[in-house]
This record gives C-alpha cells, structure tokens and sequence, in this order.
C-alpha cells in the first residue's frame, strides 16, 4: 500500500491549512487505496484569526496543537518526518503555508521556509518521491525546488513572485494539475481560484491521482 | 435547488464538531445538487482541548468563532435560523453536539440542549422538514424530539440514555442510515464507530441522499 505524508500548517483556512483541502486530501488517498500519516511543524502560529471578522485575535496557538483537529490527535512533528518511509508528500493549502510553513505572506518571492519543510521537500525531490502541493503551498514548493514547474491558479502578484524565485508558473482553472515530471512536482489551484467544495474535491482528487500514477 | 442548514459546534472533535463529518456534510450536499448555510451558535465552548494529548487547555473560545474555520468565514448566529428558508437541517457530530449544543457528556439522559439548537429543531419538526444527525449528534435530537427513532451505532451506554430519554435506539454499522419517516429524522453513526475517513463520506452522503428523496 502506497503512503502519504500530510503536512498540515494549522487549522483555519486565515492562519493556517485550509480545512476542506485538508480534508479531502485525506478522503482523496484513502479513495486511491492509499494510507495516510499526518505531520505539522512544532511551531507557534504566525498570528490567530477571528476567521469572522478577518481581524487578529490576541492569542497565541501552536501549528501542531491546531493541526491535530483536523488529524483527531493522529499526527507527529514535522522534525520526525523521515523520507524513506513514505512514497509521496502533500501539502493541502491554506494561508498557513504562507504564514506558518514559509513567510511568503509578508516576503514573498524573498520569503524564508521553515527549516523542517525544507528538509522534507529536498529529501523527497533527492529520493526521487513525488510532491504534491495545493492552493498557495507549490509557492513554498518553488522557494525549495529550484526552477520548478508549478500553478497557483491565476494570481498575477502570486504567480509573479513565484517567476521571482526562478521557478516557472503556469496558469490553470478548477481541478487542473500542473505536473513537473522531471522533479515529481503536481499542484493544482483549489481556493487560490473562486472555487467551491467540489472544485476542491476534484483538484485533491487529481493530484492524489496523478501522484499514484508516478508510482505506478 | 434544496437548501440545507448545517449546524456546528466548533471545530474539532474533542470539544468541536467533528471537522471530517462537517467538511464531508457540506461535500455531500453540494454533491446532491442542493446548497448549503451555515451555523453556529454564539456561545462559549465548554472547554478547550488539546488534539494531542487530551488535555483542557487554560483558554477560551467561541462556538461561532471557532466554526467559522470550517465554514470560512461564512456562518451565521444559530439565534438567526429561521426555518421558512431551509428544507432541511443537518447537525454533524463530534464531542462540541455533546458539550456545547447540549450536556449530553456530563449530563446523559437528563442533559439540557441549548436553546437555539431546541427552537431550530422544533421549528423543522413542526413544518414537517427533514432533520439528520451524525455521530453523537442523534442523541441531541432524541433530547429534543419525544419518541423519535435514531441511531449512534452500537455504544451501549449512549444508546441507554437515549431510551431513558424516551426515545428508541436502533444499532447501526457504517454507512447505514436509520430513516424515522415519522419524524422525518435521519441518523448515521460515523465516527461513533471506530470508522475511516471512507466511512464517514459514505455516512454524510446516504444521510443527505435520504433527506434528498425524502423531499422528491
């Protein structure tokens, strides 16, 4: 049985991973016969957002600590995430990749990613292991991956900063996947796009299905 | 187009709702063709607990904020239902149905059901529109609804209080659907039992298929 690693960045699509992208991540590898364990950096979050009124909370929470909602407690620290023991990793969206997972939020194309994220995506690309990326995280993606094909959708200021960094966007609508077959990299818009939940449904399903396909 | 109501509680499983039996609810009825609103009501949350450890954090926080995660932003107050513009009402599960739409985990058979929860479910009741309930979500209805048939799997205490509160507990396995077409009350057990994440896909969709051919 092929295995997933999930990385998660909270739980709130405002400050950390988008839960509907999350969740049918999760639905779309177990629907592809797969298992799934789930991971999250041990960090506190950026900022917390009322997820109402758009405005910050005065509260500090941790990316772990939120993420397990979404995982029921089933989840491990990034830093223990060991690439020989998976056959793909996946990054749901979210604004937590931008804030938490990377500070593409407030650098952009000059943003840092967190140091865990980065060993994971460097030693999946050098094992030669897919990655799967959705919504704002191929950003982070194309931070690690030098000249890495990827889409956000059609975000001109996104996608400007991702040609930034030296990796190559190419635009895309609901459910599509942008596939690098030299780096193993598939990403697919999701709510970067005016989407609704079957659009993500499908874009989850897409990518999951086309990571399966490279393993095949 | 049918419009659902959803009613959380939360967001996430140990003192929300159930984050993969609400996204997978919402994924469901778009899936029907039918549209969803969502709420929550405007309370603090019993307590707050740690995903991983199952311990009570020293915080607090509100129902409706925190459900605004899963809803992104889009929720309203539950004060605000109004039963006129819904053809059905759906409340996923998770432990905020019992600590936070009702007592239910502290007080069992006797446990109180907060007032708006009450005054939706009467509202659907008396205008003869279908209501469905995951998890432990049934037994809030049962609370609410004299005599009415339901199912939360095969947990023997919580079927025990749900026929000490006058109601009628049938067993269940995954997926199924117990339909009380008196009521127009619909309930599947999901994570009650010890289910995938392919269980509880399969027990939103049957849920919101029966109210769907309920309203044919």
């Amino acid at each position: 049985m092929k295995k997933f690693a999930v990385v998660l960045s909270g739980s709130g699509v405002f400050d950390g991973a988008e839960i509907h992208e999350a969740t049918l991540s999760l639905l779309a590898i177990a629907q592809a016969g797969a298992a799934y364990e789930i991971f999250a950096p041990d960090i506190q979050q950026h900022h917390v957002i009322n997820h109402i009124t758009g405005e910050e909370m005065n509260e500090t929470r941790n990316v772990l600590i939120e993420s397990a909602r979404i995982a029921r407690g089933k989840i491990s620290p990034l830093s223990s995430f060991d690439a020989t023991a998976f056959d793909a990793l996946l990054f749901p969206g979210g604004f937590g990749a931008a804030k938490n997972l990377s500070t593409l939020a407030f650098e952009g194309a000059n943003c840092s990613v967190n140091m865990d994220v980065k060993k994971a995506i460097k030693a999946m690309l050098s094992a030669k292991k897919p990655i799967g990326a959705l919504c704002i995280a191929p950003a982070v993606v194309a931070r690690v991956i030098q000249g890495v094909i990827v889409t956000i959708g059609q975000d001109k200021g996104t996608a400007e900063a991702i040609e930034a960094m030296g990796a190559t966007h190419l635009n895309s609508d609901h459910g599509e996947v942008v596939e690098d077959s030299d780096n193993l990299v598939y990403t697919t818009p999701c709510y970067m796009l005016d989407a609704t939940i079957l659009d993500i449904y499908n874009g989850a399903t897409n990518v999951v299905t086309a990571i399966m396909d490279s393993l095949k």
